[in-house]
């Protein structure tokens, strides 16, 4: 389905080369301080065009709300927002409609559906993603509102088999978004630059690794057996197309698995979160919590490949899809917890 | 929430030291075989005391099966069964009735919940997943009666240091069972039992890698966006407690994730599924099936080790416990392609 | 929450004085024929300005789909549709800015949500109900597609004190258009026009009966407990705004439940469907199913009454809506009967 | 499917012949006082066997509780409770294995189940209401703990042709138990008694209505448009098998259903509850909220009316789950409303 949480909801709509995109985001409380710029600024960082890394697919992707915020303030009724689609360039996908592409969901997707939109990935497009970064935009402005400790930041630390060092404390996104790669440590980030750029020019492409990082969040949050914090941040981040994996709470991870009890219950460099990722029996301790996001490299077409319409590393624009994820289930989380208030 | 699944849905209940454990199926349609002998034989896999490998703690752990099973066929509704708690050996938590036990997520659970059953875990005990295995055993049963070349099958293929080869095709129950660690290779069970006997007697204890592999799923099971296959793999294993990730498709997650897209995509060794995990857009493509489980080594406390009563690795028992999750999901995905059948 | 069903699933937004009011409809199959004909058809029998019985308030209500639907069929995706608002008169609604209006829920929604638009009913006018509308539309056109049998019509048949006569087949759509109340019975139509009228004159209102029946519905829909195909019905029919009561299976309620049992169960004139309402142990019995659902009069409002834009009567317009809701829980029917397949 | 709720959630199960009936309620916060005689004593209320007017059969139902539960408090986690049957009689129902029961759902059942229990009604049996009573009292010690102004009595309030004065004040359980029919106008009661024992004596079977109040809800609860508070209750009342109609706000519905405007939104006798059931664009509004709830007369078999071992009315009894089910919505209504706190 196309909904997401329990308390604090996402529905999200749109084909990539249909009329529109949009999200429906029901469950956040009235009077919180939301504008369309908020919105804006946040699918500014997933809009493609912004750099020589990235497709050359150009989509302003100007966002309207149509419902649910009234004088810059959320009225508790549900938010809807949409982006019309512009670039839709049909006849570059024309010949798409004749054969499935390799290394996509096309073959499959035809089985299941049967009747199938032939202009694109349709609802398997990355565009889909847009929704979740309005819906995480919300989600954003209500812990900013109600729990202002909680932040939430995620940054590329893997391409390909460049790797950069793990930072003791979180970055800002302004440290992030200053590198075109989203890799705030800059020498790791000209590097990892200077090999997305070759996999492009040779039609090639690269994975790797986003690490989101979530400080403040209060002792408690999350349900004990399946909704534990862990299990939910690994469905929401596991429902991003070209994710293959989710690891919390260590750089490290076949490091880690392999260390006895002792050494990977002890302490470490950056204390308990490293270890248990801020997450104890499903519940936040409140500790930092962290999460290893593994990307797959895209398959790529030659066909794009040669027109520049295609991103040869996904990563960079994922980031604010990322921390969308996250910070949908943070606001579900919080709405959940607030609902059984007591302690005896 | 203590309830999986949206059309076949598990509600689990049952403290550790409470008076029973039990599990309510909900959504199994009528005239499915199934006999209580199907459910004991598959907790009869996770029970504690079957080798020295494991935890001493004995529980004869006898499933009754309360409503829904008529002259050994399900009657489409709701399945209760509870197996009770015997061996509480309450003296043996009575110390701890004290202190929180580090590692553990005790001062987590007080913090939210505040009235805390302290004779041991309550509901972040492994023993939780005795619930979860009756539900997965009442899915393995409608999947062979209405998919039955659905075939799941988990086993050890990591422990600490000690990795196993990949299997070109997967083991069977009996393969898997035939070794105490549950690891199908024999060479590397014999050096994983020792490796685990070693940890035992020092007080220390073992993480490692469950793989689950899932043969014969038809093509176009799964929701295109947050019901991905993969992403709801993510989050029923996920949810176990001891998980620390979760990865698709893989057995090299790190040496792939490295890959350039070319060689990621290339058709590799086992066929398309060790690169896509038979997941593509997030819906079944209809080759195997297979996930690595990462699990950490478990918190030791010196006063069980001391009596034996803890297990220094939980991957051998945890394998049903995956498989129990994995069956879940497929059960739920099953009953969601019916729910919408054509295809014009 | 705004979103209705389980598989079937409509969620609804906008407010009445915002941007625009709209639908998403998730869950509905690909390949069914829907064009946005068939929803704009659907909203123009709701729409107010058709008769001097209704308010006179403007809305072209001219409906845009937004995705979800290819070349005049459905793709399996999200169904999103919006309505701009146009006659939004906010100059109309000034003064209300300032009181609440009596008889409405301005002050039980201001201590709910304490930020409120001013500019009129919001999420409580009855023009939420054109989002239910647009979500019948897409229900019909699935069980048009999968179980054509399936015909549901509803009917004005009691305004204030004047009750039509129970047809013994249900009329046809063009039946009830052809008269401005409703009410397929010519003499009794009249004279509830003219009493409609006169209260309008009088800036008085009246309540009253629609009455809703769905033929064709194959044995064995519903669920057998929470999910009774009556206790849905209520639920769906419940949330309209101005609804008090909802009866199934009678024509005469308060008579029947005077009757013993011998007298209740002997089938009656028109057959067990007056009796059982076509539902038996929650689930459809193969009869046709009937559903009286009780109006309360409008709070009337002497500024609006004034210049004409209010309804003294909504049950003319609501028939779509009793229709659409109606339509709605069969759909989802329709669908989680098809997710169980099989009887041995 | 067999679970009520959205964050307070029951799961009921059991046959009526099957080894035992229970129920698991999810989301009830830790620290609240319960224990197995606040059960138990709801549990007595609906019990066979009570009286001259309902059936003879014989069944303790002692409930045990499995889980959630410590120390006279709960835990925070599901609470399980079952009640084992014992006066299964099945030499009593062996005929029925040859014959579906007229006015019975069993043809219905079997079309749509096809695997059937022959020994009894299964889950149509009025013995599920069991879990639901269960889950009252539960839903009863969270509202007590947590907001003990909420009051909430049910009664029956006409049987047949007869019908009890609407009282100014709800009357309280204990005036409601003391007399057998549960009908606290002493005069009408004896009226009502008579009328019961003449339909036992005669084969035949009486219907009627049980009004049910709640007193003290805060202002507010409920959602706006498809979770409204009435619709809710519509859902959970319709959802109890015998039941024909759910009105609100009105002790004289077709009557009030006739009035105009003007004198339908005057203040009545009773205030304004009289008018609007204490429920105003879909959430509570202060007032007492109150709900008529139609029984149609229980279809009657010769060979169970011949060994007494029938209701020849079953309101007395169905006047704890009418409770039962009101107090459901009411505990879920609660922890919603705390979920979405701040009003700015």
């Amino acid at each position: 389905m196309n909904t997401f949480g329990q308390l604090f909801r996402l529905t999200t709509f749109g084909e990539s080369h249909g009329p529109a995109m949009g999200a429906v985001i029901d469950g956040c409380p009235s009077g919180v301080a939301l504008t369309v710029e908020d919105i804006q600024t946040a699918l500014d960082r997933r809009r493609p065009g912004q750099s020589a890394l990235v497709t050359a697919r150009q989509e302003s992707d100007r966002v309207e709300i149509l419902s649910g915020v009234y004088e810059r303030k959320t009225l508790g009724t549900p938010i809807a927002a949409v982006v019309r689609n512009h670039d839709a360039r049909a006849q570059d996908y024309a010949q798409l409609t004749v054969e499935d592409r390799p290394g996509h969901a096309d073959a499959v997707w035809k089985a299941r559906f049967g009747h199938r939109d032939p202009r694109g990935g349709g609802r398997t497009s990355g565009r889909e993603t847009l929704s979740r970064v309005i819906g995480g935009a919300v989600a954003e402005a209500l812990l900013l509102h109600d729990v202002p400790s909680v932040r939430t930041v995620a940054w590329v630390s893997q391409v390909g088999t460049l790797k950069a060092p793990l930072p003791k404390t979180a970055p800002t996104r302004a440290q992030v978004d200053a590198h075109a790669t989203r890799c705030p440590d800059a020498p790791t980030a000209e590097a990892m630059a200077a090999a997305i750029v070759q996999a492009k020019n040779e039609g090639d492409s690269l994975g790797g690794i986003i690490t989101v990082r979530v400080d403040g969040v209060p002792v408690g949050w999350g349900e004990p057996v399946f909704g534990k914090m862990k299990a939910c941040m690994a469905h929401a981040l596991g429902s991003i197309g070209a994710v293959t994996g989710v690891v919390w709470g260590s750089d490290d991870v076949l490091g880690d698995l392999q260390k006895r009890g002792r050494d990977f219950h002890a302490p470490g460099e950056f204390g308990p979160s490293e270890v248990y990722g801020g997450i104890q029996g499903g519940l936040s301790n409140g500790e930092p919590m962290s999460l290893s996001v593994f990307f797959k490299p895209p398959a790529t077409l030659a066909h794009h490949a040669k027109q520049g319409r295609h991103d040869p590393c996904i990563l960079p624009r994922a980031v604010p899809v990322v921390e969308a994820m996250a910070l949908l289930v943070l606001a579900d989380m919080w709405l959940l917890q607030n609902a059984r208030p007591h302690q005896p």
